[in-house]
């Protein structure tokens, strides 16, 4: 089928329901990142691959959103004679459905692929939403593929830091000093850290896909299939969690008649409301009561990252040292792969934990680009290359982002003051100090400041959280414009990562992982700084040095020692010769 | 009657009506800032005279809140056998009612004094809420002062820059376009502004106590006591205006039966959203209409505060002068009076903008301190003094705050560190150039980032709106660590006032107004940057000039050469001569 046919077969299963429009979120059952290719249904539709977006399907008419991010692979990758492209935030979906349907129309939606809080969205705008008990989508996509098997592992406490006992305490204790009876858990990432279980069923995440329902004296329910738990992982598990296959979710809530039952609103599917409403249970909004202490690393976790990270450095260096010589005859495949291969050499090593952003050139402004064999183009002398990347080690996730210039010429003059802004920018994160309670709203334009003052900006947030070998993405926290009221707290690791993107032309993207660390200071209330995990060395061709204060040089050449020191001695002859040159100190003017 | 009588009072009013509690807010009918002595039932019931708080009267306890600013005020002007005083956020008044009653008993309040939003707070706490149609402080209150009469009048276009009709066809055109009927104004600040009249019923704020109804062809229902409305302001108003006494609200309100009616639940009294649903209106939830226009000024009121603020300035710097020898025979009141004796001698000057904050030492760090022929204490040698002040002329609003060390000897080392970083994020937020649809609570942090740096801080926000010869604290925007959505926009006036308290010891804060206007740059987008509005020296004997960078020298010394041309020429000799050394270029160390 191709995209026109797949459009006129959902449009036949609507009308077997009566419905004006329907709703395709790109989420699957547990609204996450990475879903397994049987929930790409936005693909499968649409064409568009991206990791957020949303596409509406009317009678006659149908648009497909995404954000800031992909705004060029959407307008890529979808048939503009089929679907109107928007702007999630400039044109919200909401208004469209509005405008181009009439009062009382029914749109249908899936309750397992939607959250209420997005819904409500949808409803403010007037529309008659209807839940449907089985998606058009899955109706008309003959060759869909099978949900995902992989076993789930138990993960060690030598990584994971707690036995999942004190973490059920711990979580019960705070359902009960709120009277909650039980707490739903639909994001596989906090079922994972609860329980110190891996699995292995969508790419990047090694997470095992399944839903849990926690009760107040620390038990729990899991439901998930049963040939995804072998043997082994059910006696790590141990007789306080209950396992039963995903059918038997309705009547696990149906038992919850008359109790305080937790859900987060947002992050939930809106089935379980619907669910939970119609069993006489009383739904208490709340975020997953997860997410929090799951942000906060423990020790265990913190030095399980800069392990990790350390290893990680030297993958990094030796990419770096390679595509010196990679202009005119590498590729932003080969160069990927060579990543992955250099990263696959380190120890406990499992795989990348997002697909990797090589974007060579004008390929760089595309803001998650994705590489594949139609898009792949060489690496050219005289450009800007952007690399962005992670791995997913036993111990720990990364996620870098490095800016080359591939020579042999010298770079243009604009370019270095953007990449020098940039570097402004992050090195401002890097070195903030901030008291408790405090919401990454509040730090993010640190990060655009030195762009801002030329009247340029990037359109993405300057930094999200990130899992203890689990989600690259991870909540409550980000650095970013979005006004989220979760502050930052001790041992959450997040990203700094401003950037600045000419179209057409090239990217620029620097990223380290930060640790939030308690600071001494000469005052009385709690503060926190950054401690920086992630060591790989800034191009400093691309630096304009007297853009610099004394104070920013000062901390580049501590970086750079920093990474020579660690790196160095890991690391082939060759590339150490290299590093010594690429790790010195910047020339300054009064030098 | 004494505190403890009040009380009694008003706990013998509330058994008549089988209440277990009482809400006293601060606010009166409009929920503003500054209201008539008749609407001071916070402080006629607990002596607190801060401008936010809220009591809650229970059979056998009493607690009493208020926030950062007022914590040693409230404990000063309560007793504490009577009152438990806590802080609004740290320890929340619906938490502790929930903690103090029982399940289903009746906590009263009046509908005129809460607005929707902040009962929602309440009702989420599970608590059983009963509107009251009278107020048991009311009844209890004996010598209640009556309701003011002052007469509005009109406010010359010269002025407002905009005629009244101009501005209701603008607002009408909003409301046709979101398909509403009609608007609730229950802000006096939002009448005056619409209309283009003045008022002086309420101290500092030059508005007329009223209510308004704003109609989709933009007509106006005006409700305010037709003793305020003289035959000449009648006549200004003119025939699109009806006007007519508030005991006709309710019958207006009624006759909306049917009709789509916006309304802020955030700024607006209950009793509106109970009366229109009790008629069978259709309440849209929405910002008061008049918020944004008002304060994006136009260019009238633009160059009205700029020649307001130069003659402001001119008063100032004498004040500034004369206080050279001041310390040891002056005080805070005949210091307060001075400067007010110094600004009426300017054109067009008809008051304060509030009541002067002039703090001494200790006095300086109660950051909303008034002072009080209890309280005011002389003005003594090598001492901190903080005054806070501001003016209301015709043309413009100010609102200035200057910290001066007394000497003669040399300040405290310490002090000059904290002096000077408070001026670093005082001058980090007037550099600042930033994007279109960005909210205060982004740029916030720039004010804290040099204190944060040692682990300092200050308990109050950056930045409010400031208002056209109108509110000193005007919304929708500010500048502050709340997740206000509202983005800063052309032609806004705001304050940039970080500060340093040392309880007990000293308070530092420096602030001048600012404009936003537009940014030429590079890029394609629409930016902004500040237009500074305030002109006077800082006390340079307090800048630790090493800490200072070079461009942060660059802008204290344009900005006082800025000083010296504009109030220069305005000023006695001898102030120009103290202005020439106060102005002077700071000696850095490689001059």
């Amino acid at each position: 089928m191709n995209f026109s046919d797949r459009l006129t077969a959902v449009r036949a299963e609507m009308a077997r329901f009566d419905l004006a429009g329907f709703l395709v979120p790109r989420s699957d059952e547990h609204l996450g990142e990475y879903v397994p290719p049987s929930a790409e249904r936005l693909a499968w539709l649409t064409g568009f691959t991206g990791s957020a977006g949303l596409a509406v399907v009317l009678a006659d008419r149908a648009a497909v959103w995404s954000d800031g991010r992909y705004v060029l692979q959407l307008a890529d990758q979808t048939d503009g004679t089929l679907w109107e492209r928007h702007h999630l935030t400039e044109s919200p979906p909401p208004k469209w459905v509005a405008a181009n349907t009439l009062a009382g129309e029914r749109i249908g939606y899936d309750p397992w692929l939607m959250s209420e809080d997005s819904l409500a969205r949808f409803r403010e705008a007037g529309l008659s939403l209807v839940a449907l008990a089985t998606n058009p989508v899955d109706a008309a996509w003959d060759d869909r593929p099978a949900a995902p098997l992989a076993p789930a592992e138990p993960y060690d406490e030598t990584y994971a830091g707690r036995s999942s006992e004190d973490k059920r305490a711990q979580i019960a204790a705070a359902l009960r000093a709120e009277k909650q009876d039980a707490a739903v858990l639909s994001d596989p990432a906090s079922i994972a850290w609860l329980l110190n279980i891996r699995g292995k069923d969508v790419g990047f995440t090694p997470f095992a896909l399944g839903f849990a329902l926690l009760h107040a004296d620390g038990g729990v329910e899991l439901f998930m299939d049963p040939a995804k738990l072998p043997p082994e992982t059910r006696a790590w598990l141990g007789n306080k969690i209950a396992c039963a296959p995903r059918s038997a979710l309705p009547k696990a809530l149906h038992a919850l008649a008359g109790k305080r039952v937790r859900l987060d609103n947002v992050g939930s599917p809106a089935w379980f409301a619907e669910t939970l409403r119609e069993a006489g249970a009383d739904i208490v909004p709340g975020a997953d009561p997860c997410l929090l202490p799951k942000a906060m690393k423990n020790a265990s976790e913190q030095s399980g990252a800069r392990a990790a990270q350390a290893r990680d450095a030297v993958a990094v260096c030796r990419f770096l040292h390679w595509l010196r010589d990679a202009a005119g005859h590498e590729t932003e495949m080969s160069a990927s792969a060579e990543l992955l291969r250099l990263r696959a050499e380190g120890a406990l090593f499992r795989g990348e934990s997002f697909p990797a952003i090589a974007g060579a050139g004008e390929h760089g402004a595309i803001m998650h680009y994705r590489v594949t064999p139609e898009t792949n183009r060489e690496i050219r002398t005289n450009e800007v290359f952007l690399i962005d990347s992670g791995g997913q080690y036993l111990d720990g996730t990364t996620d870098i982002t490095r800016t080359i210039w591939t020579g042999p010429g010298a770079p243009p003059a604009e370019l270095c003051d953007r990449f020098t802004r940039v570097l402004k920018g992050h090195i401002a994160i890097a070195t903030l100090m901030f008291p408790e309670g405090v919401a990454g709203v509040r730090l993010d334009a640190f990060a655009r400041a030195a762009l801002w003052q030329v009247g340029l900006d990037f359109d993405h947030g300057t930094g999200h959280g990130v899992g203890s070998y689990l989600s690259v993405h991870e909540g409550p926290v980000s650095i970013s414009p979005y006004l989220r009221p979760a502050s930052l707290a001790e041992g959450m690791i997040l990203s700094n990562e401003p950037g600045f993107y000419l179209p057409g032309a090239y990217g620029i993207r620097l990223e380290n992982l930060l640790l939030v660390q308690p600071a001494e200071t000469q005052g009385t209330k709690k503060f926190f700084r950054f401690e920086t995990l992630t060591w790989a060395p800034f191009d400093r061709t691309l630096i304009k040095t007297d853009l610099l204060s004394p104070s920013e040089v000062a901390w580049l050449d501590a970086y750079h020692a920093r990474v020579l020191a660690l790196v160095g001695p890991n690391v082939p002859i060759d590339v150490r010769d290299w590093l010594n040159a690429a790790c010195a100190p910047l020339e300054t003017i009064s030098a």
